[in-house]
């Protein structure tokens, strides 16, 4: 198999927008939702995000970042003024309707109307969820944190209502998100199912881990 | 279809086992590699994670998350030391390998050994990659944030080399991951392959997107 390899200098030497789809690439599939947000004037906007990672159970906290010089700039505004916002799942049935909620619609329009999806609602939570979504999480925003190297902000979150089918919850709590039709991303721009190879036990040194 | 809530209170009194399994379901699908370092006196260390984010493409910076209380500690310490390491994608062929690197080994054992995995070194990069991923990556460390809600660390770290097939690299610069067999994971402990639905056209405002 004939192998290609990128020095730092030739990463540099990329012509922008290749080196966008290279490096998106090479972080391996990722999680995507869509973050719903309502501004504090009543305007929701959606919007799709692909950086989510874990940071703590006790307390439940997640991960995400943000640029601020793109469409998530709508989605940040009203998370710091609001402090709530939703993350949503997305399925095969609307990955269309996803991407498109990444386009630059203006302040005015929301996404869930320019995309066709739905809005709703549970009490005390100030932020649309996805109607459509089978996994839907409620979050407060908990600390916000300037990455100084290339201006974009980490936001850390606390979960605060989960909303999930209830046969997808197995008996030790693990959350089968592939019943659930949740999808995988690659890149920019691809969209993927996922079949399960199996399910491993806990590792421990001097053993060899069985499926579970 | 029958849905289960749980609201914050829910959550906070879930039994921790179940807790940890539970939310780290919910972020969705997550990529995962294995990390490999090498210590000042020459010791080296292999340890799975999952929770790699982009941050930026000019540079080009990745993120992720350790927990200084964990295995990942061999990982941490050593980054710290020499500032280097790799970044290796995960295949069907090796995954129990790779998920077996998460047990809690001595500092004086190396994993690579340990679970059966091969170190491979190039010149100038102090750190080993895995011989059998087929996509690898050299980092060098940028930024180190602590998260204070958990007592967690934020890695940020620029991207300074990268070996993978010729035959994955796309026109546009796309890296297909699906066609290198790299896995993704869910929660801590299910990995699945993946197959694509589709990639799709930037989103435009006023146009549908097309799969391209």
């Amino acid at each position: 198999m004939t192998r290609k390899e990128f020095t730092a200098d030739d990463i540099l030497a990329l012509e922008q927008r290749y080196r966008a789809n290279f490096i998106n690439s090479l972080g391996g599939f990722k999680s995507l939702a869509l973050i719903g947000t309502l501004s504090a004037t009543g305007q929701s906007n959606l919007a799709p995000f692909n950086s989510f990672f874990h940071v703590g159970a006790n307390p439940p906290l997640f991960g995400f970042i943000v640029r601020p010089d793109s469409v998530e700039r709508h989605t940040l505004n009203n998370i710091l003024e609001t402090n709530v916002f939703t993350v949503n799942h997305v399925h095969e049935s609307f990955f269309k309707a996803a991407h498109q909620a990444s386009a630059r619609y203006p302040q005015n329009v929301s996404e869930f109307d320019a995309v066709g999806l739905k809005e709703e609602y549970i009490p005390k939570h100030h932020a649309p969820f996805v109607a459509e979504s089978h996994i839907k999480i409620g979050a407060r925003l908990c600390e916000k944190t300037d990455i100084k190297l290339n201006e974009t902000i980490l936001i850390v979150a606390a979960i605060t209502y989960v909303s999930i089918p209830a046969d997808i919850v197995m008996a030790d709590g693990f959350v089968d998100i592939e019943k659930a039709g949740t999808i995988t991303c690659a890149g920019l721009d691809s969209y993927h199912t996922t079949r399960r190879i199996a399910r491993l036990s806990y590792a421990k040194t001097g053993s060899t881990p069985g499926e579970i």
